[in-house]
């Protein structure tokens, strides 16, 4: 594990290595959930506009498959624990239409960029040069803003549906987000800085910390939710 | 219409346009489907793998799309005539499980490949050079071969049902060629080099040529159907 020299840890290393699979994984499914919303869109340029989505999560996938590799991991093996669960939340969150899709979309595009500014401040200079360089790389999703704006112009009553859908969507990747880091330990304590490369461990989980977190994400949720004409 | 400045024929140009709109349009949806029927995957690999080549897809599309745009055309316009007979075809062939999903993948980049081959031998330089720069970039199917011989090898009688599978495949996608070539008449005819940036014009379609043409598809289909270990 050469790329990780300066850890003292060794729950470090193993932390992070699930955390790259964690993204690793989210990323190749949230390309493939993007590119099948896809088949939805009303129009030619509509689909090339999420598939370019799509593509952006792939890069993502790669590079921090590529990372696993130089870390001497398994990418398969980081992912494997990953994919039941998101999966799963996929499949509750599957759209019912084109414009739930670009909810979607936004939201979980939002929510992973937070996420990665978050995490990042917590780990050793490889690996987060690598998570900011895929944090730069998001942000594909604003073709949604005029195009669910146009929506709600056209029909108000599409607004309530859509606030519904997004306080559903943010409900149930909170609920994942939980049961995961209960499952993985190490890892939950890496996201929220228990864990550092330093070697500095605080010995369990500060829920003060995980409290702070939780906020800025819903903050951020509702400034998304805005920019879309949504109430959060 | 600066890049076709060499073109003594507006048959011609228009021809172009009409070509690259249905391999943009081609590209784009077979991004998409492919990213569907990565959902098929037994493993976390074996989806990137597929999600790899739905990727080269989707580039695929976005230069042949600014090929268009170069050349004075909307896209979008371009692309419009052949989504409907494009996606009727897939859905004609959509695959009932991963392995039927690989061998599409396989025949169908094949074909692909095959009949970028052949349309580059008509095309004035610049769009020869794109043409030629997309083949140069297919062939991301070859993780399929050991695939599918894997499951035959496991179980024999997964040919049989393969080699229908693919002569069925095959078979769609002449029908839908050949429809398509029936509406869009320059697009058929440069397609055989009856119109040609020279000017050169045979006025009609050469039937002996499109007898060669789908002679040599054909056989390229049989050869890819080989190395699957499949009968054509």
């Amino acid at each position: 594990m050469t790329a990780l020299e300066h850890s003292a840890e060794p729950g470090y290393d193993a932390a992070v290595v699930d955390l790259l699979g964690a993204m690793a994984c989210a990323e190749l499914l949230a390309f493939e959930r993007l590119a099948y919303d896809a088949t939805m869109a009303p129009t030619i340029d509509d689909k090339a506009e999420l598939a370019r989505m799509a593509v952006a999560e792939f890069n993502h996938h790669t590079a921090l498959r590529a990372r696993l590799v130089e870390l001497g991991a398994d990418p398969s093996a980081a992912m494997e624990p990953f994919v039941d669960s998101l999966t799963e939340l996929h499949r509750r969150t599957t759209p019912a239409d084109w414009l739930e899709g670009l909810v979607k979309a936004y939201v979980g595009d939002g929510l992973a960029a937070e996420f990665y500014r978050e995490i990042s401040r917590h780990l050793d200079a490889a690996t987060r040069d690598l998570v900011l360089r895929v944090l730069a790389d998001t942000g594909h999703s604003s073709f949604v803003v005029p195009r669910v704006r146009a929506a709600i112009a056209a029909d108000a009553r599409v607004a309530g549906r859509l606030a519904l859908w997004g306080r559903r969507l943010v409900g149930e990747i909170m609920t994942q987000a939980q049961r995961l880091a209960g499952e993985r330990e190490a890892l939950a304590s890496l996201i929220i800085g228990g864990t550092g490369p330093d070697g500095r461990d605080r010995e369990g989980i500060d829920l003060a910390e995980i409290a702070r977190m939780l906020g800025r994400l819903t903050e951020g949720h509702g400034a998304r939710m805005a920019d879309l004409g949504l109430d959060a």
